[in-house]
């Protein structure tokens, strides 16, 4: 066959031209940075017109469109369309911003494009020196295992997972889970994250398998009851084997008594797992982290980076006290991935043997730049400063009469809502609803919502490092504006 | 509080000087456009030097090192030692090699990092699209569901969770897989990835949940085979409920009979899952996609899109028929994510009900900006491009004496070995493995192994948009020029 012939039939997907690539990286870069630059001056979020949503209902494209195209598209119909999660006045929900040098990182890594399931390639380097970060960060001990994941949800369902393989006391991984002769049972408090029950369902545990324990009025998990419940479990024929314990809530910020959860799980031989997905990043101030001390304690930890850390998604992380446990619940090498000891297989890193991926991508190099960027001092410090603007806008609440704060303050988040003259439960549910719509529609500000003891309530949560006080101020001062109006129009638009 | 002094104290990750920042950016840019253009002429792959490795044992900085160390320590110590899957003569395991402009999307998406959990943003309306362009690639019907995913791993732990709980016949997300009345198995070929093994294992059913059948000499599923186990487990009293069809094997590339599989479940009400991992995308070539026929039957559908569509790191994606069943596996809406009507959580499109993320990035921007880059027929002619390079070396393979093909080349997969003068089995598989390590280790090509019919195999995997066909010249020359040295020093070396 005619080898030049061949070459010129042959295409690739790389650019006919790489200078018109080039520039047009750069003119991303620009427009990013400027996005990024002059985020305070744009609305929060705004909805999506009609018009927008109906360039998403295309056929596939046969034929290219090119870059240009694809680009200006994307400036045009997605770039002015966020969740506002980057915004400095976006409290709703746990999201991150994000930051500019980590943008940069993730184009680094795309480029780079290897695939960290395992080994002898860069990026294991990279991802084991930010575990064992990680684990510096927050008290674990440098035998711990673990693994970085698409976040706290997966973190969630690893750490679940090797408890729940650790702790069966036979070889799950074949048998499943009718092998056991008693049905295994958690706890956690009924304050902890659904990803906590999405992972128990998904492990074919069943959901009845949680064991909900009540909370104190600090919505902090009960641990006498808890105790109470483990021993009556037992007396029933279940099989305990696991507590969920958590560092910083996700409705009011709370942080269940660690150390305690953590004797009450040796006493009772069972697996301690800690979902910390924000709140385990307390431990990075000097100032917070006595708020969750025994997380150390902890046999598996599932946290974020791209929440409190402010990288871009995706990246939790699971840290895993018994290396060996959590190798021997996701640890399966057939013929064709056999490790070797020499050539690109060669490698004693292989993060596929910690985690349900195999091919994995570099999500650890802009936790690894970012760290580096900063110092770990700053991220504690940023931590902090959020925490103090919680106590701020706490405290300004507690002096406005309109005002009523219908949670503690222990961490980064402020439940609160409009009550002004008072009124009816369910109208104030509704005026707050109404309320909150308007903060989102004219862009002002994004907290989200909750339920707390049956009363809807504004929920903000911090983990911005954007967010300076004026912004708390500006947020007050609209909720008291725009409840006035609210409550001056009555029930009609209610 | 004076709220000049309390701005003046606050800080924030952005940074200090944003023209700095910029300037960074283009430099990269430009940097990684090198790296990429000129790609061909570095080595496939190098080991990573001592002292490199010893650069990721540090303490956790705390102090910041700034954005110009962190990418200097980038250049130095991670770029150079990549896995090689970028590399025009990578063909290990199943990898893909990204592009220039998908590169530059993730560095969008990284900016614009928008959670896609779920709400009124614009990355719903594009993961939507990408999925409703799936769908028609791949000639599933519009109202089929699906999500994207970190990979194959995921896609078939999705397909696989959205099977389990919908054929139990109870509420299985409550009750668990002990409240089944019979044990549920499920059936897939010997040449099944891991992947479907570790999913299974994960939902609590067990490996022995799996029953292995058969292949035929083109290492397809034994239809017969799987029919009378089928019938002999009821009768054992056990509960058939999924048959996983493989749409291109790991091993040798081999589809199974997915129109007979489809009949065989429609006849015994089971759940037909296909793995597609990179074989589904066969479909987009007219001229190959006969051998993927019946793939548009499957109850569900999991592949990647950073294999054989050469998206970077990471996406997959699971497709299901019936929407609800989907959904219903998945969904879970607790107060603090009550979907509205208003908003910024005001969107009926909520993808973190079809998943287990509930954070979840922005990896559908690499894709719909690459499907418009270069519209969907080239992507078909790219895999078929590749289809007939495996069948371009699989030719020259059968005219080398001195090389022995291992199995047939239904696709993209060339499993074969070096011979030459032969030798006893264990001769020539120390002798092969030797010779994969010259290959990697002097950075000329990277096929990787397996074992077929107990013979150590190199196996050259041809997802590479790069690769031309003088690449399999250089590879049989060398395969021949290396062998016929190992066979010359005897077993000394070996």
């Amino acid at each position: 066959m005619d080898s030049v012939g061949t070459a010129a039939r042959e295409e690739s997907l790389d650019p006919e031209n790489w200078e018109e690539m080039r520039l047009l990286g750069h003119r991303m870069v620009d427009q990013m940075m400027d996005y990024l630059e002059h985020v305070r001056d744009r609305p929060v979020w705004q909805p999506i017109p009609a018009g927008v949503t109906g360039q998403f209902h295309k056929p596939l494209p046969s034929a290219p469109e090119g870059v240009e195209r694809s680009y200006q598209d994307f400036l045009r119909y997605v770039l002015p369309y966020p969740t506002g999660n980057i915004h400095p006045r976006f409290w709703g929900w746990v999201m991150g911003n994000g930051t500019a040098f980590s943008m940069l990182a993730e184009m680094l890594a795309a480029g780079m494009n290897l695939n960290q399931g395992g080994g002898a390639q860069a990026g294991s380097l990279v991802e084991m020196q930010v575990l064992d970060w990680c684990k510096e960060m927050l008290g674990l001990p440098g035998t711990a295992s673990g693994i970085l994941v698409s976040g706290g949800s997966m973190a969630n369902l690893v750490g679940l997972a090797v408890a729940r393989n650790a702790k069966a006391g036979y070889n799950i991984r074949s048998e499943g889970v009718r092998g056991a002769p008693r049905a295994m049972v958690l706890y956690a408090s009924t304050e902890t994250h659904s990803s906590v029950q999405k992972g128990v369902e998904l492990l074919g545990l069943g959901s009845k398998a949680i064991h909900k324990i009540a909370v104190n009025s600090r919505f902090e998990i009960d641990t006498s009851l808890l105790r109470e419940a483990i021993h009556e479990d037992r007396s029933r024929g279940l099989e305990p084997f696991c507590v969920v314990g958590n560092a910083g809530t996700v409705n009011t910020g709370a942080t269940d008594d660690l150390t305690a959860l953590a004797d009450l799980c040796r006493q009772e031989g069972l697996w301690f797992h800690v979902d910390g997905a924000f709140g385990a990043l307390a431990a990075l101030s000097p100032e917070l982290r006595r708020i969750v001390s025994g997380i150390e304690c902890a046999d598996s930890l599932a946290f974020d980076l791209h929440k409190w850390m402010s990288m871009p998604y995706e990246v939790g992380c699971t840290l895993v006290k018994d290396a060996v446990a959590h190798r021997r619940a996701f640890s399966l090498t057939p013929d064709y991935l056999e490790h070797t000891t020499r050539g690109i297989a060669g490698s004693d890193v292989w993060l596929s043997d910690y985690g349900v991926q195999l091919s994995r991508g570099f999500r650890a190099l802009k936790v690894w730049m970012s760290i580096k960027e900063h110092g770990i001092e700053k991220f504690g410090r940023i931590i902090r400063q959020n925490v103090e603007q919680a106590r701020y806008l706490a405290d300004r609440i507690s002096r406005e009469p309109e005002l009523e704060l219908l949670a503690p303050v222990p961490m980064n988040i402020v439940c609160f809502r409009y009550c002004g003259a008072g009124g009816e439960r369910g109208e104030l549910d509704d005026l707050n609803r109404e309320l909150l719509f308007e903060l989102h529609e004219k862009g002002i500000a994004a907290p989200s919502y909750t339920i707390l003891d049956g009363k809807y309530a504004l929920r903000v949560c911090i983990t911005n490092h954007r967010s300076i006080r004026k912004d708390y101020d500006l947020l007050a001062d609209e909720v008291i504006r725009i409840g006035r109006e609210l409550q001056k129009r009555g029930g009609g638009v209610l």
